[in-house]
């Protein structure tokens, strides 16, 4: 993912759209090996196993995003919050994101069976969650926010930044150009698209009041904006002034798709 | 679900045990007519595959939701909202709920792939938001809260409990008595048990702070309390007072433990 990968480089890149285009559940070596040009017994003289290799992208992408967070470390803590909140964004027609964090959701369901697996989002969770602690603690000490509970707010923003984007992801799809177009085609088809939007039940039998569809704006982008708004304005201290959701979306917009 | 159920419950409660057991993918007729105690011809009978019958049980799930929320519908708007948010508490020892989320967050990635399934979630979604969206109207009218953006808090909340939830549950396991003990064993042992808690590679390389583990107290109380404080306590109108999460746990505490 740089202008003269690695092996080891080329082999991730190849985990990443192999995942994208078959999901965790499906996804073979063999498909592995045909997205990144290397031969299935390559990739087994690496890797014993596929959960080997799934283990070791883990590790790959979160190293990724360690990377990505700490060249962003001596900027300012305001700034550096309103970039946390705009990575979680992307719009509806971001395909590859979606698809890439479908296949991640699918692992992830695999935590509480798979200690490897389970090790790896332990340690996504407290890089999480410790980012924005450090970066309130920062804030903290230089005046930008008054004195909070850094461990609760780092958890409710980490918490509602991915309850939005799972619920993005799974919400989305089977319109012919989302997320939902796998290699391999389940039993359901397009053709009852309309139904899709339909407001059946809950508006008959419930007494939920009827919301829009979303997501347009998209889940992710809505929920960031009031995450904004509702979470982190007010840790600001006086004169202070919140940066926009677009300047935090810009600060961590990245060079390459794989999160 | 009741004190005579007819054959339709027995077969969801089959399906709701044979999930918690084997989860969503490995989860056959065969199991499920186990669990309740039929004939797999007779689940054939009513439904023709796997995903009619999964189908029907997020169908029986959600009317079940819906059922319970509109039980509480007269109540006063901040006692409903306070019960929406304890809702979401499960601790780390629910180890029934938490499995039984595992199988619906597997069935959730298949979102973008199924129709039937999306349309369930999409069902899911707007009861969720619709009943935050009602729960606030009413409060706005009645002079509980203050003028609010009624659906961006609506998304905001429900995001940030499943969020919450979504991390707790994935999080959570290989304990010997958590959601990790499906009937099959999976490849990793519980053997390496302590290295689950190792404050490995984030603590070193990032610039994240070192934060506690958790689930202790769980990440879904600890969400939980910060809606409460940070997203539910501004929007109240003077003289309003915020009910505790125990208060809103005890409120929509359940008789069984299917949702």
């Amino acid at each position: 993912m740089s202008d003269q990968p690695s092996a080891a480089e080329e082999i991730m890149d190849g985990v990443y759209r192999a995942l994208r285009a078959h999901g965790y559940a499906d996804v073979t070596m063999q498909d592995i090996a045909d997205e990144c040009s290397k031969s299935k017994s390559l990739l087994h003289y690496h890797y014993d196993t596929k959960e080997d290799l799934l283990v070791a992208f883990l590790d790959y992408v979160i190293t990724d995003s360690e990377a990505r967070i700490r060249a962003h470390a001596d900027e300012p803590p305001i700034e550096r919050l309103a970039g946390f909140v705009g990575w979680f964004v992307f719009e509806a027609d971001a395909v590859d994101r979606e698809a890439f964090h479908i296949a991640l959701l699918e692992l992830r369901t695999q935590g509480p069976f798979n200690e490897r697996i389970r090790e790896q989002l332990v340690r996504s969770d407290r890089l999480l969650r410790g980012t924005v602690a450090d970066i309130l603690e920062s804030g903290i000490e230089n005046g930008t926010f008054r004195e909070v509970d850094v461990e609760e707010t780092a958890a409710l923003v980490v918490a509602t930044l991915d309850g939005a984007r799972t619920r993005q992801i799974t919400l989305t799809g089977g319109d012919g150009d989302g997320a939902g177009d796998r290699d391999e085609a389940d039993g359901a088809g397009d053709s009852d698209e309309a139904d899709a939007d339909g407001d059946g039940a809950t508006a008959e039998g419930g007494d939920a009041t009827a919301v829009d569809d979303l997501p347009e704006p998209t889940y992710t982008r809505r929920v960031a904006e009031a995450t904004l708004q509702r979470i982190v304005a007010p840790l600001l201290a006086d004169g202070v002034a919140l940066p926009s959701l677009e300047d935090g979306i810009a600060a961590m917009s990245r060079d390459d798709e794989t999160e």
